[in-house]
Order: structure tokens, then C-alpha cells, then sequence
């Protein structure tokens, strides 16, 4: 999986991995316009914070390239329409809001007519989509630096190719530590309710031949006291100077890892990283019940039974040994000075 | 749910609620012999540390009252025959081991005629069951006097009526505290795999009209941190003075009610206890991997994946605010001392 690409540009339209059918067939959806692309980031087809990111800057290039603008303010006020509509698509991921912003950038930087405008804007959107492959080779360089040799490291969710545009933030440093020759397993926590350990991170890694245990999300705790874990590392969705907001079930892991003095890592892009934001500026998704009470068609819950179904939870910086990004591992306290990333 | 009884001696057998059913049905089970028994503990039909207790006895009650015995030796040739099926059953509940070593110890002091010790072998399993329902009781009240108005409780698994005779454990201080008029919440922790809070504790609270919010096992530190949970309640497979041991996920809750300030109580009969047990004492089942791969007849998780699937973890006692049970809180420096349950 460390060349598929997840997130892609195509002649007319935007060509993604259809996530909710995995792990069963591997099939693309190819989206032609931006409210489709805002339906399939909220529907999960993709999912994942760069995934997302990317996604949604590419919402913005269909968007562009299906103008009839006759002038730049025209296409300028449909790409904020688009923008609007794609930003309440999902509400925690940073990543999301920052690539909106610079696609936005780009375009009231550019000149020249409005179909050499919109061109930029395909031309942004597809830079960014390179440039995100390219910072999760250096996280999986930088990370790599900190596994050794038989290292057994927990993951929860899926941050692996699949919610990247490719190759993945906190499977980054397992792959490359293993181009490197070192031996490692890994530890995948199922991740309820939609399951993407189970479903996504175990589907990639059984595609990469790396040796992969899969655990129900109320093992960890046990596995990390029993010493079977060496490291811990996770994505992110969101990252300020005080708190990483990640998938729901993050933070009783750092939690567990602490008491056990287990390295935690969190990998992600600069992208994630809103370092002026504060917790009221976050919102945490919440979903819907049938997430939690059917699976499949399965209906698992008595009816007339209340859900609360939280997408993500926040797990304070002080428990986390490092970030592991593009730029390079910065720990919390670096976090704090000034423009470190 | 308070008055139903989960196991219970009638003519010729010991029915039992068939918990695999629920919540779908209610429906009931009869098992009239030992092997059956240990079958069905194994399968869980009937599950929950207390209520298995008692199921084995039950189960030892089946195996004298079958018998052709015509001495004492040999129906005590048969009960310990029937000792050992039982016991293989499932291997981390105390109350197992307990209820068969009573049961044990009460055929060897009885005298009379072969049928005369098989029939006070069953009533001494009958005697255990009337005890349990009598300590949960017990556990109520003592633990009703720790809950106030207001109260959001949230307990993991199911420690309710289905994990005892009656009434149960971690939700006998919650029922208590209502019929004294408190007003109370619960969340309840799905708990993975095999969705005991899903499917058994939200079916018990809604008969109840307990309101009930059902989250996944991952959500359970987030509402904690958000100030949702003023109390945390389980119960308990086995506790000795240092450890508890209990469905897997409850030492991340412990964590988690630790960090945030939450009172962490465990709610057992003294039948759990095992206070001179230490942790090479206590197997922590491992249960199949289809538990984990499948939900229903659906295949969650792609094919060739390694599972790890331990029933149980462990929680350092000094992560509990408080043991109840039907002698009174006891605090986990208490357990230190000698004789005190």
C-alpha cells in the first residue's frame, strides 16, 4: 500500500479509494464535483486528516475547473460558495480548514484570465496532494530514527496510506523502519465504532506483509502492562500548544502508555498543527447513533437506547513523548516557543 | 430486571436466562446435567463472576442429584468428577473456584444416605443462590450511601441481574440509590468483543426505566475529561490485595478515573475475593479470535489476521477508591490487613 494513492487528480474529476467498502473490495469513486466531494469527506468514503485536507482542496480545483467565470471576482465568489460547503463537512480535522485556506491563498494571489486562475488552483491542489506524500516519507524517516529492532508499536485507528494521500503519518515510521531492516510487529486497536483498525490498518498492513495483532480498543491497556508493547504512535486530526485531538479512544491510550512508560508519538504534517488554537476553538464531531448501534445490518442495541457517539476525544500534550513531523520530532514543551513548525 | 432471577434450581434442572439471546429475546434454558453446565459457562450462556459461581454449584447439584451413588464414596468420586469438568470452564472468575470448593466442603461434612447428601448438596447450591441475591442486596445499600442526586455513574460489561442470581453488583448501588429517590444517569461502555454493555446492561436499565446513554469502550475517557461521569462502578471477576481483575478495558477506565478525579468503585460479594491469590494465580482467559472478526454473521476484519483476545485485564487496586460488598466499603489499605472480608 505504499504507493497507492488514496487521494488523486484525474482528467475531470478527483479519483478516491471508496473506504467504506474496504476491507472487502478495494474499489475508487471518481468525484466530479464539490458537493459530492463534501458528501463523500462526510460519508467517510475518504476520511483521514491529510486524506481529508487534500480532498477538500480538491473539492476546491472541481469547483474552479467547472467555472463558467467570466472574471476573477466571479470565480472567486464560487470558490468561497465551495469552500463554505466543504468546511461544515467535517469539523475537527485542522488539516481540512488549512488546505480550504491555502487553496483559497492561491487563488487571490493568482493573475490572469479566469480559466488560467482556475488552472492554478488544480495545479495548488495537486501540489499539495505531492507535497503530503512527500512529508510522510520524512515522517517515516524521522520517526524510523526512533524504532529499533524489534520494537512491538500500538496504533489505534487508521493513519496509514489510506488516510493520507499516500505511504500514511503514523504508519510512516513502521514502513520506512522496515525498508531499513528492522524487525517490528505491530499492534492495531480495532477502533469502534466504524472499526478502521480492523477494517483498514489490518487491510494495509497484511497488503505490506508487516505482522500485524489485532486487538479489541479495551486490550490495550493490558497489552501495554504486559510489556508486549514498545512504543505507541497515533495520528492526529487536530494539534494545538496544549492538546492533540485524535480518533475517539486516544487519550485513555496515552493515559495507559504513561503508567506504563511506554513512549507515545504522535505523527502528523505541519498541516495538522494549529498551534494558536485553544480548546474552544475545537469542535468534536459527534455522529450519529447508527454508527454505534447496528453493524452492518446487524442491529447489535435494544431500541429506544441513547447514544452518545463521539468521533474524537483530546489527549493533553504533557502525555506525549514526541511529535513526529515532516520538519522533524519536536516534544511538547517545544511546542510552546515560538514558530517551531 | 431487580426481581428476575438469572439461575435458578427448579424441578429436575436449573434454568437458566440464555444470555447469548438477548437483547433480541428473552428466553430460558434448562440444564440437567453437569457436563451441560460447564457448556454452558464456557459458551456464556450464562456469564457474569457471580452468576457462574452459582451456575457451577448448580452444576455439582445436577451431578449428585443424577447420581446412582450407593455409598458416600462414590458420589464424592462423582462430585469432584464433576469438580473438574466445572472448572476448566472458564478459568479467571473467583466465584468458580469458590462456589465449587463450598459445595465441596458441604457434601464432605454431610451425613446420611447417599440421597440425603445429594439433597443437602443441593440445597446448599439453592442456599448460595438466596445468599447472592441477599448480598447484592447488601452491596445496594452500602453503595447507594455513595451516590448522591445527580449522579452520572458509568460502569463497563454487565454487572448487573445477568451476572448474578439477581439485582447484581455494579448496578445494585444505582438501582438502591433510585428507590431512595436519588435522581440518577448511567453511560454504558459497549464493551468489546462481545458487547455485554450493548446489549445486556442497556437492556437491563431500560426495563428498569434507568435513563441510560450507551457509548463505545474508546468514549470512556473522553466523557470523564469533559466532566460527564461523577462516579465509576464495575464489578469484578477477582480481586486480590493488590489487583482486580475484571473485563478487559477496565484498568484503561481505572486510568482514565484516576486522571480525571472520578471516584473508581468495584462492586463484589465477597465470593470474588481471593486475597491470598497473587498475579501467577490468576490465567486471564484468552477467548477465540471470531469474537473479534465477526459481529453476527458479518466478517469485519480481513482474512489471515492475527487476534489476541484476553477476556480480562488487571487494575492495581490503588487505582480504587473502594471495594463494596455486602460487608460494608472497604478501601484497598484495608484489603492489606488480615481477616477483613
Amino acid at each position: 500500500m505504499s504507493h497507492v494513492r488514496t487521494v488523486e487528480w484525474i482528467d475531470g474529476g478527483v479519483r478516491m479509494i471508496d473506504q467504506t467498502k474496504l476491507p472487502d473490495k478495494l474499489t475508487y469513486v471518481v468525484i466530479k464535483d464539490y458537493q459530492k466531494m463534501a458528501r463523500a469527506i462526510r460519508e467517510m468514503i475518504v476520511r483521514g486528516a491529510p486524506a481529508i485536507g487534500v480532498a477538500a482542496a480538491m473539492g476546491l480545483a472541481l469547483a474552479a475547473n467547472g467555472s463558467r467565470a467570466k472574471t476573477k471576482q466571479e470565480l472567486m465568489k464560487r470558490l468561497h460558495e465551495a469552500a463554505d460547503v466543504l468546511r461544515k463537512s467535517r469539523p475537527t480535522a485542522w488539516n481540512l480548514f488549512w488546505a480550504i485556506d491555502r487553496v483559497l491563498q492561491a487563488a487571490e494571489v493568482a493573475t490572469g484570465s479566469p480559466a488560467e486562475i482556475s488552472q492554478q488552483v488544480v495545479d495548488e491542489a495537486r501540489r499539495m496532494a505531492d507535497e503530503d506524500v512527500h512529508a510522510n516519507h520524512r515522517i517515516g524517516e524521522f520517526g524510523a530514527a526512533l524504532l529499533t529492532d524489534g520494537d512491538v508499536v500500538l496504533t489505534h485507528c487508521n493513519a496509514g496510506t489510506l488516510a493520507t494521500v499516500s505511504y500514511g503519518t503514523a504508519l510512516a515510521p513502521i514502513r520506512t523502519a522496515i525498508t531499513q531492516g528492522k524487525r517490528l510487529r505491530v499492534f492495531a486497536t480495532e477502533t469502534r465504532p466504524r472499526l478502521q483498525g480492523a477494517k483498514l490498518t489490518t487491510f494495509e498492513l497484511l497488503s505490506d506483509r508487516i505482522p500485524v495483532t489485532l486487538i479489541v480498543d479495551g486490550a490495550a491497556g493490558y497489552v501495554m502492562m504486559r510489556g508486549m508493547v514498545s512504543k505507541v504512535i497515533v495520528g492526529a486530526d487536530r494539534i494545538t500548544r496544549s492538546f492533540v485531538a485524535n480518533k475517539v479512544g486516544t487519550y485513555m491510550l496515552a493515559l495507559a502508555a504513561h503508567a506504563n512508560r511506554i513512549p507515545f508519538y504522535v505523527a502528523a504534517p505541519s498541516s495538522t498543527f494549529h498551534l494558536e488554537g485553544d480548546q474552544s476553538d475545537v469542535k468534536i464531531e459527534e455522529r450519529g447513533a447508527e454508527e454505534v448501534v447496528s453493524i452492518g445490518a446487524k442491529r447489535i442495541v435494544p431500541r429506544g437506547v441513547r447514544v452518545f457517539n463521539p468521533a474524537f476525544d483530546v489527549t493533553p500534550v504533557e502525555l506525549v513523548e514526541g511529535f513526529i513531523t515532516e520538519r522533524g520530532v519536536v516534544s511538547p514543551k517545544m511546542l510552546r516557543t515560538d514558530a517551531v513548525l
